[in-house]
């Protein structure tokens, strides 16, 4: 049985996130609040080039305190389709514009706090712009071999949802193709 | 170059999720406010048994009101070890009391917005102890097989990030073993 929403008020609300308290009712008719996290979607690109390898950017995260491999991403702004967002953050984020964008796969990544939902494209090329638009982004963009990805992954150098989800989900279902050897 | 943040206040704060404003400052030298989410962690278990399969749940997510297929998982309580979190949340959630956990993964949902940290366990086996003494949680309970793990993936029905992300690096670094032909 689904749980029951019985409506939520707003604790504090902004332009990119609303923190709310839901009255929830469980399958067993326990009554509760639950907080919740309300934003905007993200969606990003796995940019795949057969002679340079898979576009990837080294970043800090101040949340966290980390640094790691992310692929492209951000969220979509108001009025904008998502594949447009991932498109346009790449080119911001990398200086390299994608072609060739197709779904891969988008999940929500913490629905149990938030309905932050994570939309994952991946495209067949890129073409080079110029430097990044947004220099605060990237520390470092480069291409990598699918190899070094997955060592990135197992160092836990890729640390980043989005992005480990991502990779992941292209390497369970071959979508590197023949790059994964 | 790191962003710097130069301090936070909190705007919400319960003991289940912190909502903070942080003064931040980007690499060339832009200085704003930056909205942040800081909440516990939370660990989960994807339990392999060679003869059954997978341990999965099927369950409701009422912030997204989306039903989906997931692994065992759940938030790790005040001054309980990462890896007994999982272990309850499994035996809580399912019945099945896991055996053998060992790390597989462990990465940041949505580190742009919060601090959530996921940790992901394997487990080689588990015992029957009863019902889920949560019964809230799981409408079901099953022993998937891989394949049909794989084809919940592909068709969306396993869309809980801390799921997907586990499920899709155990895929991809051959966690599955023998089961995953």
């Amino acid at each position: 049985m689904a749980w029951i929403n019985h409506g939520e008020r707003e604790l504090y609300s902004s332009p990119w996130v609303t923190l709310g308290l839901a009255d929830v009712e469980w399958p067993d008719g326990t009554r509760f609040d639950h907080h919740l996290i309300r934003c905007q979607p993200a969606a990003g690109c796995i940019v795949i080039d057969p002679e340079r390898g898979v576009l990837l950017l080294w970043r800090h995260r101040f949340i966290t305190d980390t640094w790691g491999w992310e692929i492209p991403a951000g969220r979509v702004d108001e009025g904008e389709s998502i594949v447009d967002a991932a498109r346009r953050e790449t080119l911001e984020e990398t200086g390299w514009e994608p072609e060739g964008l197709t779904p891969l796969v988008d999940f929500y990544p913490s629905n149990g706090l938030s309905d932050q939902h994570f939309h994952v494209f991946v495209a067949t090329g890129a073409t080079h712009r110029g430097e990044p638009s947004d220099p605060n982004e990237a520390d470092r963009v480069e291409w990598v071999s699918v190899e070094d990805l997955r060592e990135a992954l197992r160092r836990g150098e890729m640390n980043e949802g989005l992005s480990v989800t991502a990779c992941c989900y292209a390497l369970a279902f071959g979508a590197f193709g023949d790059l994964d050897a």
